[in-house]
């Protein structure tokens, strides 16, 4: 698609007001507080070069609003750089954008298109604003809070393979094709959470971040990561399947830490707590588990 | 470099105080209203593979911010999403990072790090906010209004022919390699214009969308058209060497619209005049000109 056929489209979509209908250079935002979050997806490295455009739109989308999700805050529009490539890619591209603002209830507010030399992999960038909220930090935690997640762990990084083949459920591949972000929950928690986050690059590499972001030791229990239904059918329930489901990432669930009196108003399992001290300790039941060599996803240089 | 040792780099750069020393997923803007825009620089499509990486850092933030500019905002930080890759490019460019932050007063507010496929080209992209606004539309102009350009145009397009190695003044090679945002100016003109944009696709291209988006026709006359003296020493100042200036693109100057009778306080040039009708007509000391096959620069699909 050209560019001018590509803004019809995209203003065919759910278009935030500040937008001006995306004929202004800019946007423009009125309330704050406003957070702000961005992710670039490349092909090859986050999505595969035979993974539906659509789904491709919605996790890119649903990544970034995950973060506003982490910070309780409503979702205030977003930003797309886009590579203009094929009719059919552009066109699949922009139904998996609508469904995504639709289903997550926001709009554009502008963007970049741009075209690529031939035969270079797509990137693709979103940023993602959210409007009034109190905005829990990652580094809040104190001494003996709760740690807790909501939802299921693990059914991405199992669905990752799924879609690429294995055989398997389709509902794992869904996971990790159409993640979902915990948008309500987010915002219900906000407002008692000492800190939160969301688990995108792997329950204990978050987890570790948020004890280190909060000067304390994080102590998980594997044996209480909440597994669903599917990832036991699929993968099994031994320590391994677990330790699996801890480091795959993609889950784009709610991490946070509460009073450890205190219970949380949504669907949330309770995984560990903070103790002074640093770092990450895992145990099984109580048996003390070794750390494995990879706590999660890392960018590392190429 | 690794995604850590980037962020403790960036570390050292001017940081946003709401980027929470970019340890959080999100920064949090707090004072509004806000203008918020985003350009993604493509290697082998907007830069050169060989192009000096401080200048490619330049040149990214300078464009975005030049948005800003256009709408008399000050700037309020810059996101970064940048495609981690060999130790010595990204340290050029990190240098060039911290030159451009610093001479246009901002700073970091976050990004994210990505690693791509071997021999991909990089794709860079910044969003840039800018606060405290009044943000003269695109679409503003009024009937009668005079049309302003401040600088000169034609630089940059003459310099990118010089930066590619063609023999020329190294002065024009700076326009093109290191833009300066009109930042300032752009805060005076947001008082007193009808309607403001910088020049970034080439004059007659950008002057076409503001006539457009204001329901107006737009006249200029090439005899006008501010021009260096390294330009003219370089191109020539016959109606094609105007032309080519004026449809080059790459400028960053301010075009705005403002009153018949008023002069405006920054170093400007009248350029021409808003009319009742529609399209852009340009003449060049009274003859009438036909307009060029291209008016500047426009994405086309691959």
């Amino acid at each position: 698609m050209n560019e001018a056929d590509f803004l019809d489209a995209l203003r065919a979509l759910p278009i935030h007001v500040a937008a001006r209908g995306l004929r202004d250079d800019v946007a423009r935002l009125i309330h704050a507080p406003l957070v702000v979050t961005t992710d670039t997806l490349v092909e090859g490295v986050h999505v595969l070069p035979d993974d539906p455009p659509a789904d491709v739109a919605w996790k890119l989308v649903a990544t970034n609003l995950s973060d506003i999700a982490g910070k309780g805050a409503r979702p205030e529009g977003i930003l797309l750089n886009y590579p203009l490539s094929d009719e059919d890619w552009d066109r699949a591209f922009l139904v998996g954008l609508g469904a995504v603002l639709t289903a997550c209830g926001t709009g554009l507010l502008g963007g970049d298109t741009v075209t690529l030399p031939r035969g270079a992999p797509r990137i693709l960038t979103v940023t993602a604003f959210g409007g009034d909220t109190p905005a829990p930090p990652r580094g809040g935690a104190g001494e003996n809070d709760a740690l807790w997640v909501t939802g299921t762990i693990g059914d991405a990084g199992a669905g990752l393979a799924i879609a690429r083949g294995k055989p398997g459920p389709a509902a794992l591949a869904d996971r990790y094709r159409r993640p979902m972000p915990r948008l309500a929950e987010g915002r219900v928690l906000s407002r008692v959470a000492h800190a939160m986050m969301d688990v995108s690059d792997g329950l204990l590499i978050d987890a570790a971040r948020m004890g280190a972001a909060s000067g304390l030791a994080v102590e998980i229990d594997l044996a209480a990561v909440p597994l669903s239904v599917d990832y036991r059918a699929h993968r099994g329930d031994d320590r391994g399947a677990r330790l699996a489901a801890a480091t795959a990432g993609d889950d784009y669930e709610l991490l946070f830490a509460m009073p450890a009196n205190t219970v949380p108003a949504v669907p949330a399992t309770r995984i560990g707590r903070f103790r002074r001290g640093a770092g990450l300790w895992l145990q099984d039941d109580g048996d003390a588990v070794p750390l494995p060599p990879s706590l999660g996803f890392q960018h590392r240089s190429a």
